[in-house]
């Protein structure tokens, strides 16, 4: 069993404090706006695979850890592309070499939200080791069979109020679809997902592109027809419920190009001819294009940024993205929003939600942007930050610049469906700490912590997330106070 | 009521030895050595105007949370300097803004303050909200038409022995010659602040220039006589009591040009021909010079850096500075500070005290460098740092290398004069804590965490401070020792 | 007597698991695989000069604490270099300026290790002050006489398994031969350094490549035999029980050159005309063919980048290196390792370890590095940050992201002998005191919490430093239990 106050402060008074404000928290529906489920999951509502695909293969966390200790990816079933190498296709020997590992991840969030997995969500009676691996695995592949461990089952069972996927801007949204068809078109929504088009030089692009000529029915001939086209795709997504517009950027750098400038460098990239440095110019400038449309249609903006792609380039050629080898790097924001800010960040229907995986900016340039900037959030600790002390860092960080109310509330970015629970329960427990520790500080009283929760584990995402088009945004609004 | 123990630690043996410590500080005098009130306040010693202007609008912490959140500059009067647009110009009007708001500053230092100030200072019996915003204002309007609530009364209840402020080089210091005039000439005192006219790309660069001709007597036709007049007005601040220069610079380079190149740029900035880039070599060249001046004439020298004033433009041209919108960048001390301390970092005569508000150079750059050169003290944490989390970082990222006796002890810079009693009893409650853990752990004794607690709130201040010529300097000196 | 219970949480609750943790480590052995004690000292194993010598003049952080707070090198012995100046000799005055200066170590580690070497090695039953200096003089003088405080009696009191020492690459290794003919050759084993070597542009960079020939036996007329030379002393070293090498750069950067640049550049520094830009792109060349050494004879790889040595050039030109004046700067390693870690990240036969003084890389760059390269391990945390609060936070940023086995477990890094133990035991302190807490937050048992403080004692440095082609090296490895 979980310990009750588990992740709660240890010091008794107060844990006695925390625990009052989480009683409050736990049972509030999750609100999940950002993340890597695939609708298709939901619309087929098929039975999970079996326990390596749901939780070794299928979570760049724990790949990355084994990895680092020498097992080979073909150990656990990653297929490596292009080469014939003998792959472990087992799911079973799969989890065994998970289980001989579990050590590994002490101290992990990884650790947190498995046990929080295989105890609280699949009854699992075991710690996790060499010797307990197949009685696990037999467990659950027995509950997998279950009604009650289908895709939608699960959905209920979690509180999910609404979950956003990710999609490609040239997505042709069918889960979504068939979602919508019944019924839960409103509950799984999609976010516009861009990047594969903004930057150029992706070996990618010039399929991307033609992709979302393809989807927008218009013909892109020059740098209008792709506005143009990712306008239109834009209020398809927004048509499906999207709420918000992602973007993945090495850096964050807004600085817009004059329409000249733009639509020449589109058009060397079309006839495959761009440099490098003409491609990232013309990324930085669609980002604040993608501002500019935030502005009209109302899709609320987010920018993950800082983390370089593949870094190791063998790992990609074999096995493909997402294997674990993406590595953040210095991060930079109060130059790189400028041009964005400076032209939409007082404008009552632009929203920007602002991640890092650098801590160094939180401080110095993210809090006191987000504590000035009408239109910006800060979105919540994101990747590898998503874990106790990384929230708690970000908390420790952030509040005394932006407040709790210039934050986004908990973002929960899982590729893992059944791992929204855990992190969820997580980030509310981490919160109520943080509370804790201010109402025992005198900082704050107990019912305004109780306040301060609720709003960070439920309004404050919803609010953050609301499309501005459809908001009652009034230009002297008395802020968080209006969707109280 | 306060709680008499907030802000210590919540675990209940170190909250008992913080009190032991922090009952040694609370009642010692406030050295108060750098900060942004207005001598004039004090020489005129007139009524504060209303509770809007002393709380909301004359502090930019307040009035940048109010605008993250939506609420226009202009409901909470900020006057549009170049347009006509309706300005909020009742005060109690802004007030009610204010205190609906009042949830936003959760957390914040500024709620921490503001409750201090109200409860403490004023003795405000509610809590602000929209619903008891019409009590606290008219209760704070009777108390400021007490003679007890004006600002030389307020001076000598908050016990400040001495009170530093910030002005222009070329101020004519009326109301620090007032104020001597009236006995007050050792214990409020100028700060010589030279920034406009050290950046030759200003705007306002050529008319501070004339009025630095003007104000030393010295007619400026090059850059020799330009060094002359800065010479001349150093030697009016000193003898009006100023113990320090004080320079706020992008970021922290100390480069010197040769004399040749100096009086080169300034020339060619003197016919309004000068470019961004010599501009910057020029006002690096500068604060080498500054240096050099304070070895001779014995004024500490300040440096605050890394601070992007006005990042959003039209703020600036439409409601001028200081309005919330100054932002970080990343700093650098190690290079930049180089050319200044191989110069004159060993020099008896020499005092630097650096600020930052980039808490990643804490444990990279400037506690070595502190923890090093004998000229170098590392000053409090400022601006956004000066908060509860920010204090504790400092001393946790700062202490282990620099000590605690290289640093400048606490240094508040207090824009609102009614939040100087807070900032200095929350950082020696902050202090206390970590002594309090010091001792705790086996680290300290007792007297010893007692003693350097009344070190760090009052002793270590008026030495960093001291103006150096005045001080006893031995080029043999036994470090702190030497004002014990 | 020092506190029993010293640096452990304070809270009750988690004193008492972290205490029942350190039991289990109090009493390891010690693993020290580097540090920067002399070979020579216990190959001779004659009695400590004197106190002044043992705890002040041959300790870097003592005598930069006391430079920065005005005490000039000379008057604590530091001869200049090429001046007459009067330089203290009398080691008692020197003991004395220490003493009296006790309270600037306040909150440092210095302190740390300077109490526990005084109280536990030396049995000095005073506090030391002006006051008590002699005393504490006259009984350390009568301790070092003893046959027990001999360096041998010291190895063998300390418990002291293995101990690595930093030899230049063109050390005759004498101390080392001395001691394997008495037997000590597997516990007290060099550590190639072959900085001297790598940085063209050092003025010393002639003599250390004809020093480099003698040694080798191999006459040096171009590139390739400089190849042959460094790999023929790697020989040498690994027959003298060498496990490691060890390589001091200003950045990390390992990008390759091929082989015609390399020989070029080579071939112009032979001939005193290198640029400092070829003399640069060389050692971040030659960073690379170490990497490429290591996989082949088997030399764990050790980086300890980001110092900027000697920031002050009049203390280097009078009084040489190594006197305090070595200071941080910004570190990257998500680019600058990433031709190395491409390149051999993966291969069985490579470990690197990373030391940094950097920050800010822990949670961005070198916890996601060492995440999921196999051959890659975090260092402990070095030099300023080898202390109580750093030793902390390393663990907060590092853990959740690396977890513990990624990391290489306490390394020391330690010039003054007579503190190896304190250093072990503080760090075997902080580590019983975070793992608590994950106890007392429900994240780990206590035999899980146990058996991961005795890992990072003892098991990972050993395996961490064990020579790759010595180790039985799975390509299908379970990690950390191959060691179990």
């Amino acid at each position: 069993m979980l310990a009750p106050d588990r992740m709660l402060p240890t010091e008794p008074a107060l844990r006695g404090i925390a625990r009052e404000i989480h009683q409050q928290t736990a049972r509030l529906p999750v609100v999940s706006m950002h993340g890597h489920v695939d609708a298709r999951l939901l619309a087929e509502n098929r039975p999970f695979t079996d326990p390596a695909e749901l939780f070794v293969t299928s979570d760049h966390y724990v790949v990355r850890m084994l990895v680092s200790q020498g097992v080979p990816l073909e150990q656990i079933g990653m297929p490596a592309a292009h080469e014939a190498v003998a792959v472990e296709t087992d799911p079973r020997a799969i989890w065994r070499t998970f289980c001989a590992n579990w050590h590994l991840f002490r101290g992990t969030p990884s650790r947190y939200w498995l046990e929080h997995e295989l105890v609280d969500v699949f009854g699992v009676p075991h710690r996790p080791s060499a010797e307990t691996a197949d009685a696990i695995y037999d467990h659950l592949v027995a509950m997998l069979e279950r009604d009650e461990y289908l895709p939608r089952a699960l959905l209920d069972r979690f509180d999910i109020e609404i979950l956003a996927t990710t999609d490609s801007a040239t997505s042709t949204l069918g889960g979504h679809a068939a979602l919508a068809r019944e019924g839960y078109g409103e509950r799984i929504v999609p976010t516009f997902r861009p990047d594969g088009l903004l930057h150029p030089t992706a070996a990618s692009w010039p399929q991307s592109v033609r992709r979302l000529a393809e989807r927008s029915g218009i013909d892109i001939a020059g740098y209008d027809d792709f506005l143009d086209a990712l306008g239109e795709r834009r209020r398809t997504f927004i048509a499906m419920g999207a709420r918000a517009t992602d973007h993945g950027h090495l850096h964050a750098d807004t600085t817009p190009l004059d329409h000249t400038d733009a639509a020449r460098i589109f058009a060397t990239a079309l006839r495959g001819e761009v440099s490098e440095r003409d491609a990232d110019a013309f990324s930085s400038h669609m980002l604040f294009e993608m501002a500019r449309m935030s502005v009209d249609d109302g899709l609320v903006m987010q920018i993950h940024a800082g983390v370089l792609r593949d870094h190791n380039a063998e790992v990609r050629r074999r096995f493909g993205p997402d294997r674990g080898f993406d590595i953040p790097v210095g991060a930079e924001f109060t130059r790189n929003l400028r041009p964005l800010l400076e032209a939409f960040g007082r404008e009552p229907g632009m929203r920007l939600v602002v991640f890092t995986v650098d801590e160094t900016v939180y401080s110095r340039e993210l809090a006191p942007l987000a504590g000035v900037y009408p239109a910006m959030r800060l979105g919540a600790p994101w990747w590898f930050l998503d874990s106790p002390h990384g929230m708690r860092r970000f908390r420790e960080l952030v509040t005394e610049t932006a407040g709790f109310y210039n934050t986004s509330g908990f973002v929960d970015d899982a590729r893992a469906f059944a791992s929204i629970p855990a992190r969820h329960d997580l980030s509310r427990r981490i919160d109520a700490g943080y509370l804790a520790r201010l109402v025992g500080e005198g900082q704050l009283t107990l019912d305004e912590a109780v306040e301060t929760a609720i709003d960070l584990a439920y309004r404050l995402p919803l609010e953050a997330y609301a499309r501005r088009s459809e908001h009652a945004v009034s230009s002297l609004g008395v802020g968080a106070d209006a969707y109280r």
